[in-house]
């Protein structure tokens, strides 16, 4: 049977991809999300999400270079491509796919999790940077702590590359966050300036947390109070700040070091 | 005396500055870039760079803030600021400046100079984002292996953050730059994922130059030949790379801590 075949940009389908793309609420309305881009789409399948429609575009994608689990394909003309792609990219794929939402208590820690804890870090690009790095790192998880934190955001899921589907993720508190890390027994590392240790002198052996604010402000008192150390990465240079997806990044690679060495 | 206002976009100053922002040819004819945001431009004045003309808008930026090192300044209208702020900012500041364009000969090596080398790395927010901790690093400069890049790209120097003032910053090819490093005696370690060791099991004690090729093709050959070590990042996750100011932090700060300790 032949893909079903769509070629106006005012068919009902086209319109409600877009919805979904533009706003949040209608993504946690219907609990469906879009991810775009043949990378992104194939961590999201290898990673078991459940994905309901791909649409592609058959001059710039070739649909059987995914391993097709069972979603619909929907062939889409140039024109409606050129409607969808957020990205402006030429990948020439998009696809509507079942979000997960996981709980603290979801996660599986195991020997020594390596937990990276983010606190108002807003934008959602950095967010899916961080992503990228922690599945380098193969961070145990990635914790959010900003409720209003929309992990299906489209920056979101294109800076990550799809490492939003291969990184376990969880948006709570910073309060919520805490309290489980305290009965975890796992170690805080807070991510500051003032009364700190070079990071690279710290142990993060065993079950550890490193946890970071915005550039701007850092983090909260509650986060500096529950620390079980406070370290800093030197900063040598004239600048006061480094990008926090960088900063990241540089302890969790010196933690994955003193972890193999 | 009252600073000149300009409350009119078709001001020939205006247009003048719309043209240097977004032509790089202009900016190499008149040998004049153009600078936006308050950080971006402290760290050029700082740096000693040559400041021509300040845009300001009252309502958005105080110019008493800046250390006027002689430099015009010009009130622009609300009106005029939207028409000229690149950034969708709100900072309320436009600067324009004389670039510096510096060679390999004009670098100060020092006792164990630290060194970056990009090559193919086309993107400017990629390159301002590695000058950024290049800075953070103080390593003692960043080269640039591809002869069009333009330095003064709106989007380098903001995502550089004003870093591109403060890191010597040279562009040249790789040919060159090999060249330059062999007679220097500076340690060539190449990042690349094939015949490569652990990044923290090598050396970079000493004059290190670290290189950096593009996340989806490397570094070319010629690189690879005259490396004196390759070097890679372990990947453990499901994702094939790191952004290459990711990678190039992760191996800066391990510079950092092997020269520290």
């Amino acid at each position: 049977m032949a893909p079903l075949l769509i070629s106006s940009t005012q068919n009902p389908r086209i319109k409600q991809l877009i919805t979904l793309q533009q706003r949040s609420q209608q993504r946690r309305i219907e609990h469906r999300v879009v991810v775009e881009g043949a990378r992104e789409l194939q961590h999201c399948i290898n990673a078991g999400f459940s994905v309901e429609t791909v649409f592609y575009c058959p001059a710039l994608f070739d649909v059987n270079k995914l391993h097709n689990t069972g979603f619909e394909c929907v062939e889409v003309t140039p024109q409606v491509y050129d409607k969808i792609a957020y990205r402006g990219s030429t990948e020439g794929i998009i696809a509507i796919v079942k979000p997960r939402f996981l709980s603290l208590n979801d996660l599986e820690l195991g020997d020594d999790p390596l937990i990276v804890v983010l606190e108002g870090v807003e934008k959602p690009g950095n967010i899916g940077a961080v992503l990228r790095s922690a599945d380098a790192a193969q961070a145990t998880a990635v914790i959010v702590c900003d409720p209003l934190t929309d992990l299906y955001n489209p920056n979101l899921i294109r800076s990550s590359i799809g490492a939003i589907f291969t990184v376990p993720c969880v948006v709570c508190s910073s309060e919520e966050c805490i309290r489980f890390l305290k009965e975890n027994n796992i170690k805080i590392l807070t991510a500051q300036l003032q009364d700190s240790n070079l990071y690279y002198n710290t142990s993060m052996r065993g079950a550890t947390a490193i946890v970071m604010g915005t550039e701007s402000t850092g983090l909260t008192q509650a986060w500096r109070d529950a620390a079980t150390a406070h370290i800093r990465i030197p900063m040598r240079g004239a600048l006061d700040s480094l990008n926090v997806s960088v900063s990241t990044a540089i302890l969790l690679f010196e933690a994955v070091r003193q972890r193999l060495l």
